[in-house]
């Protein structure tokens, strides 16, 4: 089942896709009741919103061995991860399927895409064992972890490097039927392909973080957990940067100067 | 006025705090459109929860001129901070006025309370003036930003340090007729006063976060910004921790082992 946000009429709307028709929804899917309104919108011509504007935006760092290594490589990290804990971003900076990423004016350096494959939670967690991590998840949607490369190295957080507006695009939709670890990640950038890699290549998997964040936090429903990047790609504005991880979709986002 | 949040048999519901008393609302203070039910109940006694779930949770790091000398000389901060630039945290952790603080079982070294004084955000902001970021606050509260200090310096995030469940009581309302910077900070453990400060000695006031946030970052009605602590006061399980800001009220809290 493929579980979407769209705006009709400027308000927000769930939707379950249905190949090429969005078929509306009374209630939330995340609290288990939903209806069909009986209303559908085309598929094509949507205005797709974040598939969901989470309690708790989870993301994590370093966990592909390629991006760890290049990293480590360039001096930006001093070692790999070698227990799976969380960071975070902020919901200020997301944005749906087809929207434009705004590059600011004073960003200087690397512009850079990153796709993520995103777990998003679908009931309360705390101690969780490995077993209830995977029975916990909702769904998976994607994620481009945009980010302006100078603040990043700069700043004392990553405020404005990844959490400025407009630089979390995800979705489109939460896929509700795959297995994110037999997948693969592709990014292109006006269609070139510019990084290709197994979706499961990570360092921990989502269940592992799950498990270890769970020893402290309690996790709850529509809460989201961006599993980092194999791979960086540089954005200049008027390039349009597409994710797909197959069996999940395809995140395409034009880029804008401020 | 004083706007708190309360659960009313198990459910939240908005209040205004009137001497003794608090009358319910219908409708959200921070939407602007409120009306009393016409029920009250007593405030002795009231179940206060978090008076914000923010949609983004701001934080601020070294912004007391006496905690940044004090981190220098530890060698936990290489430098004081010369633009002011927010952090997050996580709202899995809040709790509110009056709920116990869980000291995780794990936690080794310092378990330290800070009292903050918190602005609640109140309309849109994007690109705001001085003056602009004024006006647009709703109303203040209190924060403690409990921290176990060990996996703060250890951890490669503030993920479990600072955002275990609990870790991050709030409240107990927000006063919207007050000047923060013209009041006093009180942190009590036990009833001793542990550290009495201007609340307003900062390195950079809340204002100039909002200016300097919103060139990048939309902020939003109901995000918090904390604006960190002069002091840290040792608690342990048993211990009560009492922040009083003058002018807003009383944050307390137990601290129970987990």
């Amino acid at each position: 089942m493929r579980i979407c946000r769209v705006a009709i009429d400027g308000r927000p709307s769930w939707g379950r896709v249905d190949e090429d028709v969005i078929h509306l929804l009374h209630g939330s899917p995340l609290d288990g009741e939903h209806t069909p309104t009986g209303a559908t919108v085309p598929l094509t011509g949507a205005v797709f919103l974040p598939p969901v504007v989470p309690p708790v935006f989870y993301a994590v760092g370093l966990n592909y061995k390629r991006h760890a290594a290049h990293a480590l490589s360039t001096g930006y990290a001093s070692a790999v991860p070698d227990r799976p804990e969380v960071g975070y971003r902020a919901n200020n900076a997301l944005t749906g399927h087809g929207a434009p990423i705004v590059k600011p004016a004073g960003v200087e350096g690397r512009f850079e895409a990153e796709g993520e494959v995103v777990a998003v939670i679908g009931r309360p967690l705390r101690r969780a064992s490995y077993a209830e991590a995977q029975e916990s998840i909702f769904g998976w949607t994607i994620g481009n972890d945009v980010s302006a490369r100078a603040w990043q190295h700069r700043d004392r957080s990553f405020w404005r490097s990844k959490n400025s507006d407009t630089f979390k695009p995800m979705g489109p939709w939460i896929e509700t039927d795959v297995d994110p670890l037999a997948q693969t990640t592709t990014v292109r950038v006006n269609s070139d392909v510019r990084a290709e890699f197994p979706t499961g290549d990570m360092i921990f998997d989502p269940y592992e973080y799950i498990v270890e964040t769970t020893k402290y936090i309690t996790m709850n429903p529509g809460d989201v957990l961006w599993m980092g990047a194999d791979s960086l790609c540089q954005l200049e504005p008027g390039d349009t940067v597409d994710i797909e991880i197959s069996g999940i979709g395809v995140l395409s986002n034009p880029v804008h100067a401020e």
